[in-house]
């Protein structure tokens, strides 16, 4: 695989008028699915219950403009999807400027941008277009035409799960619902996919992968009323991929308990990149979904700019010169080592009594001397001091102020020399707490 | 009801001479006996023993006063009952100044106030007078008289117990043995008579309500020593409802624990009022008794200004100016709040996987558009995530920032389209710091 | 015993040349051995197998110097035992300047110092001089001799047991290891012989006492390998004594886990002195061991000047002018409180329900005044008001604020008065958090 390959995919996939469903999301699940080898492909008819939502009508969207008198095209849906309201009914008629100025959503505060505006629970026509360009519609009268279907259809979604030698599972979700927008979309499915690339072609996995290729909201709602009793039983960590694509400082947004596997490993390995921890309460994507009180899923996000909080989030802005190789190969990092962190993350047991004599073994200074070699040994005996079968890599990280990987390598050279082994456990046990929760959840009786 | 009144009440009942004991109690229990039905009298005799106490003689008191040999009164009793220094045996004599010096009681730091002075449980008489009043004693002798008895009698307090859907109670506890002051002693009475008045005009209480009219300290020691089992069995909360009646920023004392229901619920409603949160360690009142570890009841109290830290404090400049109208109603709506939030203070829990479509119960907006509505709406999700049936409300209130009273407000909504259900349970469990720590004094063996 | 005699003590055993074994170590245990009746001499054997480590060679020295082709010694044992680097193999030959170069260890930092330097565990010759003296040698050649042998030989170490009321024991341990250095080795054993003589004088013991004299790390590991069963079904708290001589602040090491009983009472008798608490992160003593994973023992330390933090650590420098007896003194002094502490902290249970009525016993004003004696009452109802048969002596003291001395006097009273009594039950139960980790430790399944 070539990760250099992402901003491609996403160059490839930008045209594609991606929304809750339509041909916009088969095109997109068709290309991922050249690159992802595994992938399954689902769908839901219109009208399909899952939980508390009912799967709405298949919007086909052909084509849309706004057309002077004289036949030019002021607005016109073939230079921008985001044109378009998501989900908007046809329409083919002449009409006042003052009757369409109802139908049009721009942006005040950012005269040069289109927003990205749906309405996919109520049925309305609209343009999304710039102040600028609302400006100069100077006429009087316009033609419309919306050429779109809601129909009865279908709602698309893929998932692809990869075994390892563990049934319990790491969850990756990321959306296909949104048209040509860069970091709020685009940079999810490709980092989404390189990471399911580079997991299938690891020789051994510990964990099994489910990763999920959705329409945000109502696909995890589909998909968790098709999975959750085994997601339940089997997640141990869990990610939203979403806004991975820039460049700016690191986000994390937590779990609903805060303190899942997933919340302390992407914390492990945001701390030595500049971060800001969002609350739960901040909260906007399938987290919503996946960590519902009755849900409860260890599922966090790490993002570069969380959505909702840049200048261009669900504008034109958020386009592909936001979003840079560079930025979605150092989210590929992060979640890679995340990954990393996970597998290795055993909880460690010294077999020897008391300090074993590393001296012997060449891990320790024969010469006793104040300032020689200090930190280094006191690393390695700082390490081992905590190996008591009840801390995870990451909690021994945490202790002595070494960074995760440090720590794993670590373990490999004790576990060489058999001064610690690794102390079996069900891996739900490295975070009690989502358990715990989940079963007073189940157990409490009803009035 | 009409809490116009309270500070009404406290004019009527500020001659009375309220002591431990004595007629001046009998009037004021005789006086709140009337504007609370089914208020119950009881007493105990002189000799009583009540755990490790022993009720001391009845104090009758009829007149006090200092008097120049030409029969002019320097400090006489009718006019202001703390003269009298509280439980004096009878005196009638001519004395020296010098030997009067012995027998009178001055605050030197407020030379214009008169102290409050009392001595229950050890002979002695004496006067209390300001010190410009000693200042003005310049004869050689004065005649002083008081005419008091000290002879076996009763000491009286008063109940009602309001009872509600279930048996547990909360507790609402003040005190009646203070002559004129109005801060720390009528503000208690008139606030828990106007709180027993709201209670008993409910139509369905879910909890029964304890109120209790005693004599400070040896009057909780008899009726816990009445009541113990069913106090410490039933009891999820309670309070001492005194310092209530002036206008200056709000106090609140913690119980032992500092995490009962009581305190949880006070804290909630005292949030977004300015207030300071004393140490248990700088209590004063009955929950010296209340608290004891053998006693252990989760018993708070919130204050405007807390005894012994403001100026006028067990001095006759706590009067009924200090003691507004405004001063009492505010306080009648603090203990209010807190009532109503453990009336509604249930555990919630989400009766949908995932959240929701609230779109189509009109609580959600069907245009998806940065900024439209967005506060009210991640509010409404923000309540529904932490429904998951361990959160109770003033828990919910606290993780997401939302006034309690917004949040039972939520609570209705949702319970009404059967988004969430009450989980049902102990609500004693709502507390449990306070069960363990009990369970743990009655069952650790003895030498 | 005569506390005045510790600075003669470590006076007498500075010229003694100790090491990991020899005959420094066998001198200064006879010399011990005399001002602590009870003590037991013990050894091993070269080649003998404690857990992970084998006990080397015996280390014998008789002399050691480098001489000038006149005759002339620049650097003399005799003159000071840190000459010689610890450990040396024999050597008797003349070398050049430039070959004995490579033997020489200096503290290029320190021209003046003579540090101390160490090769146990790999076989080397060298001296350790100051830079002034290395300076000094401009010949070029010189006449090294060290008469040395290593051979088969033992390992000598000591301890002693006071027996106590109860069959819980309290370790202390020192080192007997380094040659002439003051703070960082004498301060040790001299303060631990106190220690242990005026615990030989107390006639009631509660606890037992486990008195270790033994070289560092590898002593531990065959002291473990020896006792380690009864000492951790026994251990209730311990000190590894050492730096305790000079006058500088507090320093404390705390324990793994930070809350045994040894760190609770070390910290509040600490309470009252400027103290500095390192991380068990920088420990160096034989807590290495003691505290090991596997071990878990509640080891703690209070220091003056912590190894490796002072400037004269491990040089020339530490020595008994650095090291006074006032010094020597304020350290017994805190480590004797520690072990009152420990000997008296009882969990109280009041005997009353309520607040007891302590005016009739002459514990509480019969005048109710504001402001008379209001602090040593409300001590003592705040004393009371934490004795729920929960909470320690130490436990109290933390919460009132009240000197851990101070609550053991008041403690005493109200004992008298049959207001409180102790609660009977294990002393381990009070530092659970050690035997919970060491119960993981031993009983979670391998792989």
């Amino acid at each position: 695989m070539n990760n250099q390959s992402m901003h491609q995919w996403a160059q490839d996939l930008w045209p594609m008028c991606r929304s809750l469903t339509g041909q916009g999301v088969r095109d997109t699940l068709d290309y991922l699915g050249k690159l992802i080898p595994g992938m399954r492909r689902h769908f839901v008819p219109t009208g399909y219950q899952a939980f508390d939502w009912t799967v709405p009508k298949e919007w086909t969207i052909r084509d849309a403009y706004i057309e002077d008198m004289s036949g030019n095209r002021a607005i016109d849906f073939k230079r921008n999807n985001l044109h378009v309201l998501g989900y908007s009914t046809p329409i083919n008629a002449v009409i006042s400027r003052h009757d369409l100025d109802k139908h049009l959503y721009t942006l005040p505060d950012q005269p040069s941008a289109i927003p990205y505006v749906t309405s996919y629970y109520s049925e309305r026509w609209g343009f999304c277009l710039s102040e600028v360009q609302r400006a100069a519609l100077t006429d009087d009268r316009y033609k419309v035409v919306i050429d779109s279907d809601l129909r009865d259809g279908v709602l698309d979604f893929a998932d692809v799960i990869l075994p390892g030698e563990r049934k319990e599972e790491v969850l990756l979700s990321t959306y296909i619902c949104h048209p040509s927008m860069a970091n709020n979309e685009l940079s999810g499915p490709v980092v989404t996919t390189a990471l399911a690339r580079w997991l299938a072609s690891l020789p051994n996995r510990k964990y099994t992968y489910r990763i999920v290729f959705i329409p945000e909201t109502i696909g995890s709602i589909i998909y968790l009323s098709q999975h959750l009793e085994a997601m339940q039983e089997r997640t141990i960590a869990g990610y939203i991929v979403t806004c991975v694509g820039d460049e700016r400082a690191w986000s994390f947004l937590p779990s609903r308990s805060g303190n899942t596997l997933a919340d302390r490993a992407a914390l492990a390995v945001l701390r030595d990149r500049e971060h800001k921890v969002y609350s739960f309460l901040e909260r906007g994507s399938d987290e919503r979904q996946y960590c519902a009180p009755t849900v409860n899923l260890p599922v966090a996000s790490i993002m570069r700019s969380k959505y909702g909080t840049f200048q261009e989030y669900h504008t034109s802005l958020d386009d592909l010169k936001f979003v840079t190789q560079n930025g979605l190969e150092e989210s590929f990092q992060a979640y890679r080592s995340c990954i990393e962190l996970i597998e290795n993350n055993e909880r460690w047991r010294a077999t020897t009594f008391g300090e074993p004599q590393l001296g012997k073994r060449g891990l320790y200074p024969s010469l006793s001397r104040v300032g020689s070699a200090q930190d280094e040994v006191r690393t390695r005996m700082n390490f081992l001091a905590y190996c008591d079968g009840t801390n995870d890599i990451i909690a021994i990280s945490d202790l002595i102020g070494v960074a995760p990987g440090a720590c794993i390598e670590l373990a490999d050279i004790f576990h060489k020399h058999d001064l610690i082994k690794p102390v079996l456990g069900n891996p739900l046990r490295l975070h009690g707490a989502r358990l715990d929760a989940h079963r007073i959840a189940c157990t409490t009786e009803d009035r």
